[in-house]
């Protein structure tokens, strides 16, 4: 069953924080890393993990390090807001490729809601242009309230 | 701006609470409560919000509060998971009406996901059964564990 999924080390997320492949960050401390989702289902998408735990889902995160993926979170949402004033923002997390997990690497994602327009499903859209991605990058980063 | 709600202590969950309205609980402490979304979109869709604190939404939530929040949601979505065994489970926090919260006390979802069922759109599938609810909430609640 796709909720016990084995940690694979080679796995994308893993392969970030190792910085084996680029990504565009947001945020980063010993713990916990932000960066921008590569195939965003709308701007400013987002996602928070952790470095250390090497949990799948939220059923093997420890949970203190689950408390520190959602306070950073929260940090990072609050930067969205700011930055991109979007008329919402959904916080998603899913367990489970049938609940749309992708990566097996526990994330929580941060996605602005525009009324404006409908977002798109997760994966599907292709990857982003990497300079647009750097650009909303630095709005988000120039709003993040210090601690 | 809707991610700016005022709090209304007469929104539905502020009278949860307060027990002036009925709910088919799963847990409770001093500081958290858990239910069943009387507007499931999948058999088994659960709630999980702070009794204390009096947040709209995840801006205005303490930091400790949040913690004790997803803790929580993550002990009750591992009873489902054990209770229900559904294909996946996502869990999902909305800010501002834009991004479909309609009640404005900080709450997450608990939502069970089957391969062989799409979801239904929240709070548009009209009520959900009592007594069908309540025979979901036994399952789940044989499955907490303590602590």
């Amino acid at each position: 069953m796709s909720l016990f999924e084995t940690y694979d080390d080679d796995n994308i997320f893993a392969k970030i924080i190792r910085g084996e492949i680029p990504s565009v960050k947001l945020y980063e401390t010993d713990s916990v890393l932000s960066f921008m989702d590569a195939f965003p289902q709308s701007p400013g998408h987002c996602l928070v993990i952790h470095k250390q735990s090497t949990a799948t889902n939220l059923f093997d995160v420890p949970t203190d390090a689950l408390a520190e993926i959602i306070t950073t979170t929260q940090k990072i949402a609050a930067a969205v807001k700011d930055s991109l004033k979007p008329d919402g923002i959904r916080i998603m997390q899913f367990n489970g490729a049938p609940a749309g997990q992708t990566v097996f690497h526990l994330h929580f994602h941060i996605i602005p809601m525009y009324t404006e327009q409908s977002i798109g499903k997760h994966a599907t859209g292709g990857p982003a242009d990497s300079e647009k991605l750097e650009e909303l990058a630095t709005k988000i980063r120039s709003n993040l309230k210090q601690n």
